[in-house]
């Protein structure tokens, strides 16, 4: 009950991160309930094609659908709303990256993937949406560059894994991971937290964005 | 039968608008094979993914893939014959795409999805290999952007799977879908048909093309 | 066993392949940790969803995760001296084309598959890794470009599938397919042996890179 509640509110703020990304790129509607979706569930169900559990929840389950079209439509006609937050996309993008940190992981044990394969796929189902969002609108995915992200989708995957393996309860287990997951990566959007990049003498090679 | 006849020519038609992307995008023989069967196959696998039908019919069942190379060295070498033609790889698309929409939705159905997911799985159908094609050939995809495209899938796809859940007959349902994504699509090659883009003030953000 | 090894060896190169590429592009450090394994384990991954073997050998057994943490340190660390080497990403990358394309047929054809898809299968293997990483980021992937890279893939794949077929002792043929797959991979890179372009009228419209 509360991991579905959790999965959904995790699924609406990833859509709005899609939708607002789709605005900005100029998607006509249809497209930026498209990217809503896309952004909102391709990580849960790489992580659900992965453990066998066909067909994925976004598939099976209607609400994951309505949840994320009732994103995309916010997304759009209340885009210059959501233009006047400051970084939304980044913060909606991090709320949905520490639940779903929580509820792949747990999802993933569930399944009966050892706790370190679940903490990768807890990690899978974080990023895999805002990859698929990032290559459909042509840019290098958010979590390759140097950003703490897709350490904090780790870090709080981790902690919910290690919950599990000691034995220790779930629910707390599950904020402290939740909570782990988003001071990461709030440190990294305020602070400019990052991880170091490789020192190489070829600098005429690197991309600029 | 009809079925597979009509899978089958879909599959034909989408490999050659990946066939003649390719050939625009200057890729070698090969990769102008790869090109067409990624286009016309990753749809259809990426619904097969989900409903649980593995191996996927694309790998399960030779023929997609004879289909395929046909159509890519169809593509290949009169590809000066297509170039004269009035944009070949917007009307291939949108041949492809009713027959997908209609052909996607109906496995869907045979899987025992609601009819609901079943139109969703048919418009993935439909739009996957595009998706595909142009994330390979480093474009935002067709669908993405503000034309009738997903919009045109859903709408057959939708038609199938509302009377499929009235009851009605199989095959008149099935040309209507059909018809009913055909015209949409091509009211939007030809008339300019369109969704709304969401009206933004931070034009300076926005991407051409 | 020695398929276990070769697979292990191919994770590898493909993951040195991987994070050499993630290096050139500035990525942090997890980022190349992410893209060594990305280019590892996608092609192995798509495989094993297609067969229906889940979860895929990546997810369930943690060596191929250990074997490309390893290979992503490794090219994050000492990308000077990799730099320094001539060409070392075609190098490993070649050399990864030819254990996949050995072992991703084997083990299509131990799950059933005729021996026509395993081949497909195994070349599947081969370049989905290759054609995750350039996606990721952001180049138009080097398989669909006038070079013997998917070709190379499939003749060392053809070759086990022929030699299945055909009864013939398997080790050999592994061997056989291998140095088939690298050979033509390496006369592509140094001979610059390639596949033909179709001819084109409308030069415009090519894309440079």
């Amino acid at each position: 009950m509360l991991f579905d509640t959790m999965d959904l509110a995790a699924t609406f703020v990833f859509a709005i991160s899609g939708a607002t990304q789709g605005v900005r790129k100029q998607f006509d509607l249809f497209g930026v309930l498209v990217l809503a979706w896309v952004a909102a569930v391709a990580g849960g169900m790489a992580r659900d094609l992965m453990i066998g559990a066909v067909p994925p929840a976004a598939i099976a389950n209607w609400r994951y659908l309505a949840v994320t079209v009732a994103a995309g439509l916010l997304g759009f006609f209340a885009s210059d709303l959501i233009a006047r937050l400051r970084t939304p996309v980044l913060l909606f993008d991090a709320a949905g990256l520490c639940l779903f940190a929580v509820t792949g992981t747990q999802k993933a044990l569930a399944y009966g993937l050892t706790p370190l394969m679940a903490a990768m796929l807890g990690m899978v189902t974080c990023i895999g949406g805002g990859v698929a969002r990032d290559l459909l609108t042509r840019q290098i995915p958010t979590v390759l560059r140097s950003e703490l992200y897709a350490v904090a989708a780790l870090a709080g995957a981790g902690t919910v894994a290690l919950g599990f393996w000691l034995g220790l309860p779930r629910h707390p287990i599950a904020l402290a991971g939740a909570a782990l997951c988003l001071f990461l990566r709030l440190m990294s959007i305020y602070r400019g937290w990052s991880l170091p990049v490789a020192v190489t003498r070829n600098k005429s090679s690197t991309e600029t964005d």
